[in-house]
């Protein structure tokens, strides 16, 4: 994994606002695919009780995963055009890492998986997501379909 | 549509740290299911260029109307099994609402579903979601393969 | 729901080799969706001692019904990019029928959503599809990222 | 892998009527995953003029893979709570194999993933499934929320 992939994927995470309210970094990238991790902050907890972490903050892990996977192969980040997540178990305060692989990547779709692990290597939630690699329209179009990912 | 719902669908959401990030509150909740609402936030954005909401931000909204509209039914939050979340259009910058339905009902697992919309009424997002109504085993299990939701 | 409606989905049912061994026809057609069925038969079993119909037969109707409500609205079948399924209740030896509603008809991706049900009304699955309206490419294409459905 | 997981999967596979109708087989089975095969037969066509082999059968190939990677472990198959899948490529006639995995193995419930493949080894679909280990009631429930794959 080279130090060029890093820095492109360092540049796609750092554009996004949400992103940089996760706090979220490059750990690995390169043609094998992508690490990112995410710290611990109070405010991802969803039960008071057992102080998991937000489902939707691990949806966000594995869209992002997936989509920067597909990016390091196109050169820029991908809108998001569904995706499916599965959670395994709870995750309890701590820092959370996503990897992301591709699983096809066409002329103008992709889908990629993602596994997000705790501190201790446990898995807490996979899942993939398809991607839209180009338009046949100009961007910015209101029937992009494809809305939601980091790349949107 | 009783206020008894409205209220006890709100103490469900304001007891999650990251939904009142999030700024989430209930607008509607009975018998029909739920509607959530969320205001904007500049860390909400995914493409700084695109002034695109976040995929996990939608997501999240999703996993959050499904759950509470399930809550509704038991009781009480559910842990969120597994999600799946179709993207349809960019969600410009702009308040959203979330609106939930119970699909199924069992003794053990409810499956709901939900679509967001912005404030012009245009479809954003529309998912579906699987929740753990009752465990064998104590709760606060290592392995609930329920771990992400707002009930978690 | 009228008749014109009912005879081109019947036309689109019709002309698959797989619907026609599964003796699918339909019920109902028209601007609210569509509504098909499939008789009994041995070969749908899964498990001998439950009597269980497949979840691959169950799939089939959810991405038929779905697949057929989007071509209802632009004239023709079209291809099934990725499919999710929820199994609610055990389908035990009967007709089963299926109701396909479009959840979001854009200008190159349909999402479409589905309920299995048995004689008794009862709720057997249910799930959604991302449908392609159209490639900008030829048809025929290597890459069209959308194989499986009835319209492929 | 060792024969005796074959003839264990190979047990399993041929206790069902669809996949006998399937002609399905099991390639190779062992701690790994499974590999399962199906040859061609001309009532797999979902379009006849695409020649492609139909959605719900690539479908019940994901489903009966992961299925019987994760009754490799438990020792009988489960019942499918939920099922993706995404379609990457057509299927023109030609067998198919479906290769199977364990992505997380809990108590009470498994993911596995799959992947299938044409004769040249192109990647067709992929996708994953959620399936139940256990339940607390005596099998054969009105509600097991886990009705369509192959254990059920």
């Amino acid at each position: 994994m080279g130090s060029t992939s890093l820095e492109m994927a360092s540049r796609f995470v750092d554009r996004s606002p949400f992103n940089r309210w996760l706090g979220m970094s490059v750990l690995e990238a390169g043609e094998q695919g992508i690490v990112i991790g995410i710290p611990w902050r109070e405010e991802l907890v969803s039960s008071p009780e057992a102080r998991s972490t937000h489902g939707g903050i691990l949806a966000s892990l594995v869209d992002a995963a997936g989509d920067y996977a597909v990016a390091l192969q196109v050169g820029h980040p991908v809108p998001t055009m569904d995706m499916h997540v599965d959670y395994h178990r709870v995750a309890t305060p701590g820092s959370l890492r996503a990897e992301g692989q591709v699983v096809h990547l066409g002329k103008r779709f992709a889908t990629a998986q993602a596994r997000v692990l705790d501190m201790d290597g446990r898995l807490i939630a996979s899942g993939r997501g398809l991607y839209l690699l180009r338009s046949p329209q100009a961007a910015g179009s209101q029937d992009t379909s494809a809305a939601g990912g980091p790349g949107a």
